[in-house]
């Protein structure tokens, strides 16, 4: 088993990942023992994993309450919310019970955030079941809800008290989610890491394809890059802001189009592929670096284009961004592949970076650079 | 000005206490100069302070924002919270901007929770406008709004930067709120110090015709021994419990009644003498004691006697209390003036404390043991 803690003193715990560990009986023992669990889930994911995760998690727990939601980026939101509330409160769960998030980022999101409000915080256990939760959003304690005025507007750092990582669930996972996924653990190493970027640059067809050992170490090395950044800056004050390197153009997309559209790793990708040609026109990346970077996210089968959202409502969308200091929005730059920083940039040359790479659909076009 | 330390580490902060501070620009000038400022507030409240606050706030601040709520209990839930989102997303506030709690206990609960959550949290300061938030609500950190199935379910222990409380403020107070707000006044005394409780009996009148020096001590005790209860105990893990005294009747009441019906306080004042009765048929307190308690509640202008629920909403009632344990109930007992413990209690004894103190009518009876 591969192990990784994230120290964070108080409130430190480790992720663990092997293929198998999602039915591991003495694993769920260590945890659970004697409590009352509630495992939140949603539709897609329930078919595959909930019985049989209930079944192993049974064997140790003093009851088991089983919230199915309905799967979705855009079912992230306060109504699927107070489902989970309501379905705790029916149970008469209360501040013992132990939540399990099962499912991908947007459970993994809602289900932390109902997990940190519920008589104002119950312990939880991240069970992340596809690529992108697997690298990214199961670490690190961010949990939320997404606005009518901008995504994750709503939410809570609180952190898991361990997350169980388990490969083997990638199998039922169609193409496209792998793609989205690997576009986190691209970002991971465009930002922290040129040796482990270089490493994707042998291994990309690899890693699409599922292949056991590689997946299992790229999970392990982007779990470690976040781990490392999250326990610099648990609460976002500085450094932990660079994981959003791709993500304010990215945001918007997802925004701009409709929450769900575009898948999120998939809109990243593009906004990856745009923050890279703005580190270009900063002065601050080589233009040939910036090639490679968008060289491998096509590689990974992912959009290197935006949509074409107009100009004005570019500059809305990203005047939301939660990095922004009194609506204006700021970038995390690339300064060579594997560093980077968050800067304010001129707005003109936000611009000419989108006009770069403005795709003629609004449909996600993956793997264009592709031969 | 009384200046009170609440030690929590590196979440520490400070409760001011002094007439007129409200309107102290160099107070004021401390917290919030060159940053943005969102005032939270419902429509009573901002007829009398909201405009005072924003000009000695403006002076300092760069930029305001005010967000009017509706008052009362029953605007406490998802609707009321998101419609501050919707202001502070509106006005473009981000992760800098400081957010005011300028209210009662509602709005502290609610502006706190929206502070909590906003961006995954802001820094808030709470401005106590009523004695009940004066004394307890707004003090400790506990945020959070109510749910169909039982009150204060969704929130999180999220601490203020300060706590500003100007005792003039009061003056507009309606008498059946101040006579709410010192029924916690009267629990933290009873729970935690018999001297504070012997010179509420000599000086209850005085506090009740809100004579200044009376209400800034009584303001000033209070707020210590609850600032020295969250101290111990930041997260309920245990003492902080002890706060909880009269509530597990108290929630029923009010939850049982439909939210409003009977104001926090009231329910509060007739579950204490349910609890003290069950303190005493638990034979942990003298029934002269549990008189005296009794009799400070009745001079007070406070119901003593609860609406006839039946017991079996009673028990559906208290079982989602959030002290409960997989259902069953525990409750703050009495082991004298000034001392208390967390029990579970026999359900029968529980039946005949309630039973006891049962009023004719639904509606709440002040002050029936007045002359």
């Amino acid at each position: 088993m591969r192990q990784i803690p994230v120290e964070l003193g108080e409130g430190s715990y480790r992720i663990d990942i092997a293929a198998g560990l999602l039915c591991d009986a003495s694993w769920w023992a260590s945890q659970v023992a004697g409590r009352q669990v509630a495992i939140v889930t949603d539709t897609r994911v329930a078919r595959h994993y909930l019985e049989p995760l209930a079944k192993v998690v049974g064997q140790a727990a003093d009851g088991i309450v089983k919230i199915v939601l309905e799967a979705g980026e855009h079912n992230k939101d306060w109504k699927t919310l107070d489902e989970i509330f309501d379905g705790l409160l029916a149970a008469r769960c209360d501040r013992n019970t132990i939540l399990i998030a099962l499912g991908g980022g947007v459970i993994g999101d809602i289900a932390g955030f109902a997990a940190a409000s519920f008589m104002r915080g119950i312990e939880f256990i991240q069970v992340p079941t596809t690529l992108l939760a697997q690298v990214d959003s199961s670490i690190g304690g961010k949990t939320g809800i997404n606005h009518a005025r901008g995504k994750n507007m709503v939410g809570a750092f609180y952190q898991p008290r361990a997350v169980l990582i388990d490969p083997a669930t990638l199998a039922s996972l169609p193409p496209r989610e792998v793609a989205a996924g690997a576009a986190e653990v691209i970002k991971h190493a465009a930002i922290a890491s040129r040796p482990h970027f270089e490493w994707l640059e042998v291994r990309i067809e690899a890693l699409m394809a599922l292949e056991a050992e590689t997946v299992a170490q790229a999970i392990e090395e982007s779990c470690r890059i976040k781990a490392g950044v999250v326990a610099a800056d648990e609460r976002e004050g500085g450094v932990r802001a660079l994981l959003n390197f791709g993500h304010t153009f990215g945001h918007a997309i997802e925004a701009g189009l409709g929450y769900g559209t575009w898948l999120h790793g998939e809109a990243v990708a593009a906004g990856m592929v745009q923050a890279a040609e703005l580190s270009v026109l900063c002065g601050r990346l080589a233009r040939s670096d910036a090639q490679r970077l968008t060289e491998l996210i096509g590689r990974a089968r992912l959009p290197v284009r935006a949509p074409d959202l107009g100009w004005q409502r570019w500059q809305d969308l990203m005047a939301v961004d939660k990095k922004s200091l009194r609506g204006a929005p700021r970038f995390v730059l690339l300064k060579g592949l594997g560093a980077a920083s968050l800067e304010a940039v001129d707005a003109q040359l936000v611009k000419r970076a989108i006009d770069a790479n403005i795709a003629e659909t609004r449909t996600p076009v993956r793997g264009e650079l592709l031969p």
